[in-house]
């Protein structure tokens, strides 16, 4: 149902975009639709989106045309597509207004094409593209300026790779996957051996396998094995800055947010999200659908389905609690003081009366 | 006042210096001066600075021919020039002596110059630059070599793009703007809606902004807005390794120090500073000046002025305190212990006593 | 004795294998050897090794020929390198099986090369590589795609620039370094003086310097210094993504783990390890052989030798005590609040006795 309707001059109907999210109309829409936008910027031949309640004040004053809504919505006279769940409906809508790249452009004379390389059909490889030897490139690819394929990678069918990206030998790359700058993939994982005060490198022979439909932020860095294979699994999606180290293993649909630092060896379930900023030390396990808290430092495998945080990581609850206690430290310590002086003063005070009681008694 | 004396054969005096900075002269400098460099690497013919007190006893051994003073300076007969803020003043002479750049070079033959483009004078754009269509440079910009420019990408007068910059389509750069190398600007806002196990891309439409006099460090990455715009305002400084989410505004004239991370709309304010490593959670917003420390995890908004850290942060004095306790915190427990032991014991003696007391008085 | 063998077809024998790492044989191996791999990967004709006792029992099911083991190793029936260091060997064998480059290329004609240039024997220089004026390449250097080399940068000999890395004038490497993608080398460093509202900026007219035998891991930031140089001396190893800011030394075979973030004027001593995402703040002193735990802030210096963890760092005995307390925090603040309780009654109780037996007595 991707059709070339969204960039059509003649724009799309409500009904046409409730039938592609299987959503319900309410209220009537005349204006046809060209785009989508966010309920404060929408204008006049846009539908937008209620997801957040606290936007809900802006549904009288949107200028937009009709309004994707939840099960629960303000009232309103406005035309509304109604999903259960609007913000994947939002997604799925924004998807189809998204303009469609006027690829494919042919591969550049300004590409350097080593030997042997096999490239699809509807590729575009822009200039300053470099190709080793035995390079496979599927259909449809997309190859930005200044990528580098190092020799014998294969990249499946519908992927981007965005401008300066760096694919270093034997990576292998799925169907759709997606490659924001600058990321790099397939640098040596970092391995010495200390031999006296200095390090010999183990030399790094393995590869780095993404599968389908992953997608890698910008400036991240996917060191290959040592032996074997780095894998990234279908569905995986980075954001920026991330580091997954040699012989990483990250589970279908998992999420590594902003600056997540993965050590060697780590294998990481489905479903999983580490949230920005989380280390991860090496040799790890982290179950399926395991959720991290943001900073966190993982030093201890991680059972299926937890939800941890805090460095070291405990139990999300637990550490609510232990960092809204740790500002109170200094409260804690003064407490323990006062409560030395007091049962100080009653130990004296019990003692001298011991003493008194005693001398009466016993004198 | 900046004048190509500076790389002039024959220096400039001492009194020019002051003039430049607002300063005044003690003792006579007869010597011309051709450069700047610290008070121990200086040699005779250059100028250096006294800003840190614990290089004073420097000042008689220094083989620079004068010294950039503040109001309190040790006694010496070496040439000085005395300004309220020697600090400011040894940025501004430094500048005035940097090395001026031998450019223009004008557009090299291995550029990629795509249609429409609008290119300013006395540009220098270096081999293996890409510029896309409907870009437009202005005057005296410098693109550095593997620099990538999307498609309608805006660059102001005078900016420089150091090597292997990729700057997405769309993306507005203003006027003076210094971007260091590696740096990704505009990569897509890492945005999905889950769907069952999978994750639906939101396609993320929105542009990136970086108005006039900011400077963004190496290997930074700066995400395009879902809709609307990531907008950096004038003067911001970014420091290396930075991370800015899609929809981020940062006020005008903060510091961003290296591998910060910011997540989704987040608002910054004016004049605010975070140190390094520091982490903030999405839709946070920090007021004008603020100050965060180093590493601090910002999971809610800060008013402005407020200088806080830790993760949670809380206000810098109470972290401070906090933090030197922590490491009390074995101690604390076996104070806790003690305490316990001491009120078992005062309360076992007390219920023996009340017993003996109960059994006189009752029986 | 590191020769072509291990590239031929004919392989190699275990006793060749154990002159060139110093072990002795136990056992026969018929087989002639053609690489190394894990003790679950290996096939007929590769060595493996055992380091890691948890993997003793793969000994009698890996199909490998032999096997580098240390002193102690469980009884088996496969011919055994024995050598005092087994990881160390695998180290040794596994460079001495790595695949030799094909290199030397020569220079790409799509290289731009500047004015001055001195360029070693048998180098390979790939396309797109941009040097600039009276830059010195040495023999056997390989720059691949996309490397950057501002004026007058010097490589040694045998450095190995992999692609994306931008080396930014005045860049002085020795030999045998390696530099992996998208690092960024001599990139200004920090330094802003605040004048007002704004920040003046701080030239930075100082270079990097890079000793023999370092190898700079993907995505990092090494800042020029603002006068003189940041100097990474030799045999130091950095893994990804991490930043060395202005004026940093760095001594000999020291390691900074991924993410690992260094301010500007940090000495750091020789032998040190700095684990993942330790941020060191400016100016600090590290010992020699000093240990830094991941995740840690560096706020102080470090006497040689140490071994520290937290933020603020500690010893690290105290911090393993101090991160199991944490978690223990609502406890501890329950028990104060029982002994509070406790104390209230035991003073209430004494009081009224008090009042009781001065009554009985003072009437």
């Amino acid at each position: 149902m991707k059709t070339p309707a969204a960039t059509s001059p003649s724009g799309v109907t409500l009904e046409e975009l409730a039938r592609l999210v299987g959503g319900e109309i309410r209220g009537v829409c005349e204006e046809r639709l060209f785009g989508i936008a966010g309920i404060r910027e929408a204008r006049k031949g846009q539908i937008t989106f209620l997801v957040n309640p606290k936007y809900g004040k802006d549904l009288e004053t949107t200028r937009a045309s009709a309004v994707i809504v939840g099960s629960q919505f303000p009232q309103t006279d406005k035309p509304l597509l109604i999903t259960s769940n609007p913000f994947l409906a939002y997604a799925r809508i924004a998807q189809f207004f998204a303009p469609q790249p006027s690829h494919p452009l042919g591969i550049s004379s300004m590409t350097h094409c080593g030997e042997e390389c096999r490239i699809g059909e509807n590729v575009s490889i822009y200039p300053f593209v470099y190709l080793g030897n035995r390079v496979e490139v599927g259909d449809g690819v997309v190859l930005y300026p200044g990528v580098y394929l190092g020799d014998s990678v294969r990249i499946g069918k519908g992927s981007v790779v965005y401008p300066n990206v760096s694919i270093l030998s034997g990576t292998i790359i799925g169907q759709r996957v997606v490659i924001h700058s600058g990321t790099v993939i397939g640098s040596d994982g970092f391995g010495f051996v200390q031999d006296g005060l200095t390090q010999v490198k183990i030399p790094q022979t393995g590869i780095v396998q993404i599968d389908d439909d992953c997608e890698i932020g910008a400036n991240n860095t996917i060191d290959r094995a040592t032996f074997g294979k780095t894998w990234i699994k279908a569905g995986v999606k980075t954001d920026n800055l991330v580091h997954v180290a040699h012989n990483v293993v990250v589970g279908e649909n998992s999420l590594l947010i902003a600056q997540v630092g993965i050590s060697g060896s780590v294998t990481i379930g489905q479903g999983v999200i580490l949230a920005g900023q989380v280390g991860v030390a090496d040799h790890i396990i982290i179950g399926d659908g395991v959720k991290v808290g943001g900073k966190s430092g993982v030093i201890q495998s991680i059972p299926p389905g937890e939800v941890v945080s805090g460095n070291p990581t405990m139990p999300h609850r637990t550490y609510l609690r232990v960092s809204s206690l740790n500002k109170r430290l200094p409260e804690m310590v003064q407490k323990i003081r006062a409560l030395e002086e007091r049962i100080r003063l009653l130990e004296t005070e019990h003692n001298q009366e011991r003493k008194e009681g005693h001398g009466t008694k016993s004198s």
